[in-house]
């Protein structure tokens, strides 16, 4: 199952569903970094609510995607990581080290508007 | 005996009580980083003032709730470490690696309201 990529303004968002291979991961990470450079956005916001576990591919997956986006010049977060979740990775020494994570959706999106003020690049 | 936690705005204040076992410490930290989702904290304070030894059970205990906390995209200060606790500490080679701390509760809240007026989530 392919996750959806949403644009609003210049951020794009992303849905990572709950029955997503390694595969599909991949292919999601290719199509947000190429995603940034065509629609020029500023920053990108991955929600990963809807995972029930998130494994050492999914993590490395996850950090990939922040450096690949920093790379492009824009901002990435993680956003909707469950409590259990939490729990799971800190025990299996999973980190999203670099990346920035948000509670859900709308903190994420204030995230990255406070941030693009300080940058002045989303011109409002 | 369980910890008494309370909430301050944003702000989830733990009290560490000197009697904790294991089992209260963890039963704190799950409370913890489920109490961070309930409550859309955007921070966390362990108050550790009332704890004569902080042994190695407890220090990776707050690592771990600096590091899930994080990943639900709060911040985490240990407030309170007695000079005596920090010797122990040190002298056993205990880090709280990762955990931002403070002096007391006063100084650990001003420590996250500066830092969330860098992310302007609390809208004040």
């Amino acid at each position: 199952m392919r996750a959806s990529i949403l644009k609003q303004h210049h951020v794009l968002i992303a849905s990572v569903q709950g029955s997503m291979s390694d595969a599909d991961l991949a292919a999601l990470r290719d199509e947000l970094v190429s995603g940034v450079q065509r629609h020029r956005a500023t920053g990108v916001i991955v929600d990963v609510a809807m995972l029930d576990v998130l494994d050492s591919f999914a993590a490395r997956t996850l950090r990939g995607i922040t450096q690949m986006v920093k790379l492009l010049g824009a901002e990435c977060v993680v956003v909707g990581i469950q409590p259990d979740v939490a729990f799971s990775m800190v025990q299996l020494g999973l980190t999203l080290e670099g990346a920035a994570t948000a509670l859900d959706l709308e903190d994420g999106l204030a995230l990255l508007k406070s941030r693009n003020r300080g940058n002045a690049l989303d011109g409002d």
